[in-house]
């Protein structure tokens, strides 16, 4: 399986993907599953993927192909107006993929990023190719196994907290979830986008020993079960 | 959907239900997700549901129908001489209300107790009909949605926890279960059960507004939020 957080605030943009792939236990892997298309200056977009991994390289495969620049003039991802353009021609790359390999080899999508002359917006964009975007009631999404860190997402993510704050609250939901499914895995490969900068630098690939990840791991268990062995006695 | 967890520990067992049933989310109702088959002093038997409400409700009433005691003699589940007896013929149940009713009415139970004579044990029951049982090594079982409040077990919880810190763990991990997922819900039903007790006595039914419950559920949060606040500033 595979874990990956987006989330579209105030301030910017986060963006958290492991990389961990299997076809049974016995084949296991790793692929990024982050992957940035851009014009610097003008447009930054990036997909996160989880599902069949044949199906979702082909769909990147795919728009990179198409998404070059030719003779100065630029196509595909690279030339839509909008980011709602670039999720429709991402749905439909990826609903064509899933017709022509079969239904079993499915796929969903995490678009997010920003085009000069709109606002920073995230979308999921699911295999049948339609797709939601989140809104500031709900500013993140997540695919792949979402379930074992959604809950610290959901008590400490709002549209206004500072994206440092968000990227440690999607670092500590992927640590819930690396702890409790062996399916999700190291490295990390995350991004972190101020709104307005058109810019991919702050990028990073995070592995077991990176120093910074390691520490709030060890300080987040700490705190749980410091927080746990302070609860009043059980009363019934 | 439902939510429920139990444990089987040095000391004893612990067991928590929610009780929410819908059938899509205009039609949610409340139903009791764990049943007690007993002879006081020589058995308990704590059954724990999850999946289609007709299939495990027709379950427990076939059970119930043939455990009665007629005459001074114990008959099915009440006569069976271990554990292991009991799992095979609830088992063996579950398997024919489903061939009955077709294959997409599904359920999947937990069986916790003690026959006089044996340790305290704990199988998990799974639609085919067979089952596993917990070990030290992995001292629980989650049925239904028990991705959200898996982390905090794993963190938390070892053999040797007390019955105590067992059901604080037990209740955190709905909490963070309910937080997250709304086919998730109150009122819960909670056991303890001290090992070689023989006694379904420590059975409690918590509501929204139960006074511990609440209060555990505002310092968890509470905590959570602090430790998230006091991790060192992010540095990749």
């Amino acid at each position: 399986m595979t874990y990956c957080v987006a989330m579209r605030l105030d301030s910017g943009m986060i963006f958290v993907s492991d990389s961990r792939t299997n076809a049974g236990v016995d084949h296991i892997s790793s692929f990024r599953k982050l992957h940035v298309f851009k014009n610097d200056g003008e447009r930054i977009l990036v997909l996160q993927s989880a599902g069949n991994l044949a199906t979702t390289q082909s769909v990147l495969s795919l728009l990179r192909r198409d998404s070059g620049e030719v003779e100065g003039e630029r196509r595909g991802l690279l030339a839509l107006p909008t980011l709602y353009d670039v999720a429709l021609r991402i749905g439909e790359t990826l609903r064509d993929v899933i017709k022509r390999d079969g239904e079993e080899f499915s796929g969903t999508l995490l678009l997010g990023g920003q085009i000069r002359g709109e606002e920073p917006r995230l979308f999921q964009i699911y295999p049948q190719g339609n797709f939601i975007e989140a809104s500031v009631d709900t500013p993140y999404f997540q695919i792949g196994e979402s379930k074992y860190g959604k809950p610290i997402i959901d008590r400490v993510l709002r549209y206004d907290t500072p994206l440092e704050q968000a990227m440690q609250c999607a670092l500590i939901s992927m640590d819930s979830t690396l702890a409790s499914n062996i399916s999700v895995g190291l490295p990390l490969d995350v991004m972190i986008y101020p709104a307005d900068s058109f810019s991919d630098a702050a990028q990073y690939h995070i592995t077991e020993s990176h120093p910074y990840f390691s520490q709030i791991r060890q300080l987040w268990s700490r705190g749980l079960h410091s927080v746990f062995a302070q609860l009043p006695p059980l009363e019934l």
